[in-house]
């Protein structure tokens, strides 16, 4: 059912000085960055193997990720998995008893399918699902 | 240099109850579960396409894990990204003014070499190199 780790998000300040660390010191490939209005963030994605890590710069401190960064400060955000179905994924947790942050899955433009599992139900741990199109 | 994701590692309170999450509503496969006394830690091993989740749960409140449990709580504790030729690595990441926590590769029983970069040179995360044997 899952099949990857889709991506490992991290919130930074600073797309740039963060790219000191993951691109120029690690020496991972930037694919490229990409800004995304609707969510108040800009977004750098790095390939690692079949995953990318994402670095999360907010761009209003009053969106959902301004207000993480400003309250829990730089660091791992969330973990994306991969799922074939993600309606099956989500009725099997439901049904686990597992609170969801959306009750149906949100569409990106590029047709991924995702939504969010609530982290208090999952550990503290703030866990997206993904159906690629 | 970094070929893949080995494991995101999580820090939680409970296996049994982690895994009622990651396992029964998730429907990852638990591969194993391992004490281990030097690091007071158990911990379950999830894989996810090439990678894993890791759950480690603190056996000593007085160990790193478990300090670090009481003070920031459940959640995403490290990433661990898997590299050819670690000190080529750990040489690299100095030669760009990233500090390490080890100075020196350290290796665990089975021969994989392992260093932790330091969280405040990498945006707050806490990154573990893997040089597999």
């Amino acid at each position: 059912m899952v099949n990857r780790i889709n991506h490992v998000a991290v919130v930074v300040e600073d797309l740039d000085t963060a790219l000191r660390f993951w691109r120029d010191a690690l020496g991972l490939s930037l694919h490229k960055t990409e800004e995304n209005p609707g969510e108040n963030v800009n977004i750098a994605f790095l390939p690692v193997g079949e995953s990318e890590i994402e670095l999360l710069q907010p761009t209003d401190s009053d969106s959902g990720i301004g207000k993480y960064l400003a309250k829990k400060g730089q660091g791992l955000h969330h973990v994306c998995v991969e799922v074939d179905d993600i309606e099956a994924a989500m009725q099997r947790l439901v049904e686990h008893g597992i609170e969801l942050i959306n009750d149906t899955p949100r569409v990106r433009d590029e047709g991924t399918r995702y939504a969010f599992v609530h982290p208090k139900s999952a550990g503290g741990v703030l866990v997206e699902l993904y159906q690629l199109p």
